[in-house]
């Protein structure tokens, strides 16, 4: 037989009488007191958020929730069409797109900031690792991650918004700093204006909250998720997956069909 | 060319500098000022929760956010393990298995409620809806919905916890009634205690706060998909994936092997 | 602790010189000799197909292949043009939707077929069996499966071909037959022509190789998968999913927008 | 209103009395011709296979079927314990699973020896091309894609199985000896045998049959989905998925749990 290796976890665990999750006990200490954004929270970090973070943590995933109709949403409603039984396969569904593209560049964007900044209680040059940071990517002909929008211009209103409600509520430090020094030196090496997008905002405010960038993308994911089940409410009520696949279909192969 | 129906959603848009979403001004009215669970009522309902209406729906959104090691989770963690790259996919794995057998089982109970009573402002007799309701399953050796509990005896801790805030919130109507009637009508038909399970509790007030049964499971993949994401960060620390399959497998086929 | 199960698998193991697939050596006996489609008989049925078997498995089994841009073509889509590292997990959201509505159709009809006939070797009156099948459904006002098209009219060219190709090879037994009696029932009681569809000659040639309804599924689960690399395949060369959803973006919240 | 692109598919169309795959009609072209694995050929490649690509192709494909108990195994195995209506979800959940670490490593074996040798009609020192690829990977400590396997020592037997039916099919060019070289000189830089496994031969050939690196691991998609139906149907008949999560529940929470 192989060396076995111990297989524990500390989240949460079961008597017949009570329910405790990360410590606490879910049926005196968490529900009526805790909210699901909070509950997030403690998932991600293993405590309670003060009033303050919990404020700062809502509106970054309140910020993800929706994002209208987006290939995600198309993948849920297409998937809930042909299984209406399975609505959390059609989530599902459209979880899977939250890849490098869309909500993954968060996870890059927070990655960029904390490896430049392992220690953010640590005195540092902003504006030489923002120098830093802007060379690298102009240098391999990538995209800074965090700046410019294709539709929000010429500022994303939700970044500034953000950073309002993280100041207001005492997170203004270096990783915010930083995100906005990437975003001065992107425009001064680009040459055009490249404002800090909600991507960008959220790497930095997720950042100033502890977060390590690999579960950065889960913020997104967790609120997609919510998003996503809206859209299945309205693809039951007012459904267009069929008629999208329809038009769709009939376009693309127009050049082929002979009837 | 085939006739074009209209596709059409009321969820969100953008312009250039605003978004918006069901009707309200993302960045002026949400951001700050909504948590992320009130924002999952207004992805379900269209309408902002009121205070108490948040409390109520806040705590049975929490309820389902963590069951520790779940199916579920471990379908996460073993998805993690070949693609820790794609951590959405490994959420979506652990979703694709909330089906009929467990958080599924809140639909069930939802809809036996609901259409019990589909105008819970009408005058009904809930003793004898509950003895309809417990008949139809025992007559078809079913189990009844949302009552029992393999672990949690002689009762679900979470169910008169979850009445509990629901009553303390204004929530203690026809449908929660039902439900408690359901339970004892099952008690003295099956010939043993078999009290409310949270499941039950969920969907009785679920359906006090109008949410149609159809997406009643769409709060448990909401809730889900937010416990998943620290299963997957647990797995990037203290993995267990590979050892839970190694242990399974060298079980699993030691009567065929001869090494 | 808890009383112990066992747990057992009889798929696949492996030594270090050796893996073996269902009691044959992958490298002596399968590689080179068998083909995907007998691999796939083999995993449903844990036997090599015979040579008028395999003709069989496989005509059914690439008819599920490709069916165009349907619903979980362009869910798999969306899905690459948000996450194009994770082909895998577009494939899979492709599957998800695979359920009651499309796919899961051939699940009804060969339950349908099997449960009416569940000895096809016993003598039966497939004419009876086929009035209390069509009654059943126009009862309930529910669709008989594995009969009408809407598309192909007045019939499915598949049905025939399969038909043909089963019927060349030995197979035209008794679910066959009732299938085909299905049909002109139907079509006498509901007073239209509804010949059998892919669906239909699927699930009764599926019978007769003895696949249980339960697993019949499946066959469009493999099979669909190799088509909707495919589509990721077209997809990275001739995208589509961006301006599908640019499109369906623009319409369906031009009601709102004023930019 | 933006300016539309066209949207087009070459893949699949219907009429009425017809269905064209690839250009072929699929009731008399393609139906009982063509098996499973050599329409998934047709689908990558836009073309029928040569008799002789048939047995490569179709022994490659196999090779990926099945893996026995994988983590992908038991992600679906998971799934189908939650959600027995959608085995479609089952499959996509072992699916995503199928990322960078395990099947996704084909593709990086595929890559390297494409980038390497982008035109293998041209003469190239496929020696000074090898130390250049385990170079490139040493110096970043790195594992050489498509060498070593922590089981089938001293070699993996896929291997030279692989490359035997090729070569007796014809399939004996660069990519083949290319990969050779480059698991001589491992062996030779990191001073240990590290024969090539059978990612690293499913590279080499998939490479021979002229498939793009990109598609490489939708292969082993496709393949998989095949197996993970047979891990379904194992878990209908007899299941280890609910004793699996037991035991991992039980040992991961002992040292939390006071009963």
């Amino acid at each position: 037989m192989s060396q076995r290796k111990p297989i524990r976890t500390d989240i949460a665990w079961s008597t017949p009488s009570t329910i405790t999750v990360k410590g606490f006990d879910l049926c005196k200490d968490v529900l009526g007191t805790l909210s699901l954004g909070d509950m997030a929270f403690l998932e991600l970090t293993d405590r309670l958020p003060t009033t303050r973070e919990s404020v700062v943590f809502n509106a970054i995933a309140v910020t993800l929730v929706e994002h209208g109709l987006t290939p995600s949403a198309i993948a849920t409603r297409m998937t809930y069409t042909g299984a209406p039984e399975a609505m959390q396969a059609a989530v599902a569904a459209g979880l899977c797109g939250l890849g490098s593209v869309f909500v993954g560049s968060m996870e890059t964007a927070a990655r960029m900031l904390q490896e430049a900044l392992p220690d953010p209680a640590k005195k540092a040059d902003l504006g030489e690792l923002a120098r830093g940071i802007v060379e690298h990517f102009h240098a391999r002909k990538q995209a800074v991650p965090g700046i410019g929008h294709p539709l929000h211009k010429p500022e994303d209103p939700r970044a500034p918004r953000l950073f309002q409600i993280a100041a207001e509520n005492g997170f203004d430090g270096p990783y915010i700093k930083l995100m906005r020094q990437v975003a001065k030196e992107a425009q001064s090496v680009y040459g055009k204006p490249l404002p800090i997008n909600a991507t960008g905002a959220i790497a930095a405010i997720a950042s100033e909250l502890m977060l390590p960038w690999r579960i950065v993308r889960g913020i997104g994911v967790m609120a997609r998720a919510i998003g996503l089940v809206g859209h299945v409410l309205e693809e039951m009520r007012a459904p267009m997956a069929r008629e999208i696949k329809a038009r769709a279909e009939e376009e693309a192969t127009a050049h082929l069909r002979k009837v």
